[in-house]
């Protein structure tokens, strides 16, 4: 897979992307990221790329000509059109299914906006999709571009080391993770639970999906309507639900 | 406002918060943001800061030492606690309304996990909230940190130049933006809207508004529940709703 960011900020993206397991990924080859400015596509000689909105207001937009050339050339180098996303608060609020979606993709190009935004003729000509990645105000698009290329990264085939060792994670199964902890036993007073140190291994599986039923329904309830759930893990929500009952009708007694 | 990122990546944390509207900020002087190299606080003598969880399974988490030293170091130097917020997908899905919360601290650290996340008992002693920046699975906390940092910096009074700018912002009123469109009024042949270049100042910002209504309405209706409307907002979508109804009534004739 191939992932182009076209932005005014290419160095500050590009010193992300070589860090940690993206940069690794990039170096043995299992990804490549190439990172172009935008600016150098600007066509008077103050290489000036934004100019006040029509209709008034505060701020300034990134000009469609620039964007476009920019995006005219990487069109020209691959011999293809990638697929375009836009970040853009307007888009649609990213996921790890949309994740998953675009890792499927050869070429995928983000655009970052900065300023007030961009000219909404390069949306409605050249973006093919566009996200937001939460609903917060941000200086630019260059973080959550930076989001969704690490997040799709590590999807693709020989990114992560072991393939397997991301299905376990967050958001994969639907559910929040359960506690972790690691050596020493007794850390400044703090014990690791019991049935982490038995060595019984169903009991361990045992206590840390219910763990992660526990924190979901605690924390994100929200996402049990959509998680993938056996008899058992609802019997022990049904469970929950009931302790809950019984608490909150003795308090009211 | 002091902002510390506590990490195994400051280098490029610090990077990323050189950039931009933060970096002009932190140069004048309306914003401090320190980043902290956890690694720094390792104890042994190859700098290791992971280790295996207890109860097996695959990855590394972060040991619990390292991390409080590094907070117990920050503490003394501020001669405070500040507020401490863990990036986790475990969290609280981060909101406007949070940024806006969180910019009225005078000391927020943010702690960035990496590998396959901490030793739960930092976040049972340490940690005042944990915030997600989406629904998705990263690398490591350092993006979201990042997104965090930014987005409560430029809610500070000082960090952007005009006060009022943020105002008008996507998500300030509860409502996707409206499109916008700079210089040239015709480019490749797309037109800018008649209206934005009439200079009536009261049939702009009627259309700008009926635009931000009807953007949510088609993309993100679950914003127009919170969102704050007028008399005149209402009878707008009414009248999208309605319209809406006749056409899906055409069409099943």
């Amino acid at each position: 897979m191939r992932i182009d960011l076209l932005t005014l900020f290419p160095d500050m993206c590009e010193t992300v992307m070589a860090e940690s397991i993206v940069g690794r990924a990039r170096k043995k080859g299992a990804l490549q990221v190439c990172c172009h400015q935008i600016r150098n596509y600007a066509y008077d000689k103050h290489s000036r790329v934004d100019d006040c909105p029509f209709g008034g207001g505060m701020g300034m937009l990134l000009m469609a000509e620039p964007i476009a050339e920019c995006i005219d050339d990487l069109v020209r180098h691959l011999g293809k059109k990638p697929h375009l996303v836009y970040m853009s608060p307007q888009g649609t609020v990213l996921t790890q299914k949309k994740m998953k979606e675009l890792a499927e993709h050869e070429n995928l190009a983000i655009l970052c906006g900065h300023y007030e935004g961009i000219d909404e003729r390069i949306i409605d000509r050249y973006v093919d999709e566009q996200i937001s990645a939460g609903d917060y105000v941000l200086t630019g698009g260059e973080l959550p571009a930076l989001i969704l290329a690490d997040g799709v990264s590590r999807l693709i085939p020989g990114v992560l080391s072991d393939d397997s060792c991301f299905e376990e994670e967050s958001h994969f199964s639907g559910l929040l993770e359960y506690p972790q902890y690691t050596r020493p036993a007794n850390w400044r007073g703090l014990q690791v639970p019991e049935v982490l140190l038995s060595g019984h291994h169903a009991n361990i599986e045992k206590w840390r999906r219910e763990q992660s039923l526990l924190r979901t329904w605690k924390n994100r309830p929200d996402l049990l309507e959509t998680a993938d759930l056996d008899e058992k893990d609802k019997r022990y929500l049904a469970a929950l639900c009931e302790k809950e009952r019984d608490s909150s009708a003795n308090e009211s007694k």
